[in-house]
């Protein structure tokens, strides 16, 4: 796509959004069609299209095949997060980068680990935990396992250099993945390892990744206490 | 876009993610030229833009003008959250809504609220504090500050009948929004109202949001313990 192009599409854009919010178009309002539109603002329909299809993703409009395109009434926003590595997170902020694995071995997964992952009772996995530094200080408590089913390079990969984090987005790429987010009390090995005290309160990120059906992943990521994640909306 | 338009691109976005995955094409790879791509798959150069354009943005590729399209090595893995209006998130979870004003009060704001929003100390500004239920249960303590500069209209909403939350979806569409997450312990006054004990883990969302540059609301969102907050990646 050319400069002029990109501006053209976005500038239908900001027309549009203007309009929403002067109230010209109101809540459940149909807007005009797009040969109409293009008509109006002197474009290709094309561009009308792409620019109300990215007012649609972003939650101001409805557009339904039959019923036309609609000012939302009760539009979901939708915030888009960023899911770094965490070592580029912790750079990303000007800080240094540690790192310390503190466990793994193979062992049969958990009844949770099976029921979250879809993976059987007698899976081969890596049970792995590590904790990761920003300026020396614990940043995140990483507890994590690992398909060796799906992913039996992992057995050969020197996690003592690099993080099970970055080698999965190095080696295993998925196809499906799940994120959750939630806020829990620090036990005492968790604050212990945090240097925190028990009862703090962390911010706990569980993700889970699969290639197909073949569960690749389950992570348990605790964040140290002050940790606050970020997203323009 | 007609339905064989969408099939198209689709087909092309998960043939490019098929080669990823096979590592057909590896971590820091570049890929053909989206014109050899496009003789390749028989179909149009807007096409392949256009799936090429869909996994650049989903973090699986890297666009550069003039080095060309690579294969991420660190792919930045984009989840998107959807943050509906209150009600529609609990009644979407099949439970009964409920909602109670508790407070709403014209006030100079905190120094906190100035700083964070962005307004003069002398604003005339809401406070309003209110509860959401889930089936009768304190699902959401929610306190606000909405300009009454930015949005006068809000003086005459009845905030007995409908939340501000929902009044300022429908009347104050805003052009920038900041969210943040993060965990904290329960005050002994959050704790009553959400019917816990001090010191739980509550999950508490920060919103702001601005019409241009005049700030409208700021609110602090306090969840009830259990409360995970859930998405694809």
């Amino acid at each position: 796509m050319s400069a002029s192009e990109q501006t053209n599409w976005q500038s239908v854009h900001d027309e549009v959004l203007r309009r929403i919010h002067t109230r010209e178009w109101k809540p459940g309002d149909q807007i005009p069609k797009e040969v109409e539109l293009a008509e109006q603002l002197g474009c290709a329909r094309a561009t009308v299209n792409r620019a109300l299809r990215e007012l649609a993703a972003e939650g101001f409009l409805d557009r339904r095949r039959k019923a036309g395109t609609r000012v939302s009434t009760h539009p979901v926003r939708r915030a888009k997060l960023d899911i770094p590595v965490i070592r580029l997170e912790i750079e990303g902020r000007g800080q240094k980068y540690g790192y310390g694995l503190l466990l793994s071995e193979r062992r049969t997964p958990t009844p949770e680990v099976c029921a979250n992952l879809g993976v059987s009772a007698k899976s081969d996995m890596l049970h792995i935990t590590s904790l990761h530094l920003a300026d020396r200080k614990p940043y995140m408590f990483e507890e994590r396992w690992v398909s060796i089913d799906t992913v039996p390079e992992i057995v050969d990969a020197d996690l003592s250099a690099i993080s099970a984090n970055e080698w999965l987005v190095l080696h295993a790429p998925y196809t499906k993945g799940d994120i959750s987010f939630s806020a829990v009390l620090a036990t005492e090995t968790e604050a212990k390892i945090l240097r925190t005290h028990a009862g703090a309160p962390l911010f706990l990120m569980e993700r889970m990744t699969w290639e197909h059906d073949a569960g690749i992943t389950a992570a348990r990521l605790l964040f140290a206490p002050g940790y606050r994640m970020h997203s323009a909306i």
